[in-house]
């Protein structure tokens, strides 16, 4: 299979890795989940290339992940901005940060800390089932074709 | 930052990411989850080259996230498997699953269907705090230095 097909492969898992299985998209989305929008920023952050930056952040954008938006008129700059499908990749930047965090920390433990506003506590994610509430790990997971399986 | 810098950077994305931050190996843990074990049906699901099959396995099992088990003596021949560690990746690939679903699955719906055992219902996976079991959103998650931020 060519990397190019994978978009338009029978599964979800392909077709999110065609948009954003590359390691400096995902870096560009951790950034983006820290407040970061600026394409000078995200370009100082990572200390890659423009051209790097540039197609990374169109891809994105052609995909509706991120919006750019104007935030200056003289001269013109853009900023980019996470869109609602932009914000939904939020559970999968969390799952990486929390993997991370368990396996790589080292010593001094984990270098963020998630707090949740809503109970006040630096918290871990946790997968759960939409059914019924209950934790999902991936021995309680049975997969089967769907009606999209073509 | 050159790639092989990733790795050491303070951020456990950036050390996740490093280590699963590629399209094939993606895919070819989409497949472990699936069931798969042998270097011949990684190659020919995936349908690329032995030598990125053979690469991106061996990274896996350098890094703990598969073991390498013989299943055959005359002549030898292993399978991979998901450790522990591999296994604790799921919630990342679950979460990537759920968002293809999402936005990429097309009119006849999702090619695969995830059932809870526990329960017995096709679920999707929501990302809930540890602390307080409810659900976690982008909106609802502030982030602070941690004692490993270095």
């Amino acid at each position: 299979m060519k990397w190019s097909e994978l978009s338009e492969a029978p599964c979800s898992v392909a077709r999110s890795v065609a948009v954003i299985g590359d390691r400096w998209t995902l870096m560009l989305l951790r950034d983006c989940f820290l407040g970061v929008r600026r394409f000078e920023d995200f370009e100082r952050r990572l200390g890659i290339s423009r051209s790097i930056v540039a197609g990374r952040l169109k891809r994105l954008t052609d995909e509706g992940v991120l919006r750019r938006e104007a935030y200056q008129d003289r001269p013109l700059r853009h900023e980019y901005r996470l869109t609602e499908k932009g914000l939904a990749l939020h559970p999968v930047l969390m799952a990486i940060v929390h993997w991370g965090d368990a396996y790589y920390a080292g010593e001094a433990g984990p270098p963020l800390l998630h707090r949740h506003r809503t109970c006040g506590c630096d918290f871990q994610p946790v997968t759960t089932c939409s059914e019924c509430g209950g934790p999902v790990t991936a021995r309680d997971v049975e997969v089967r074709p769907g009606p999209g399986v073509g």
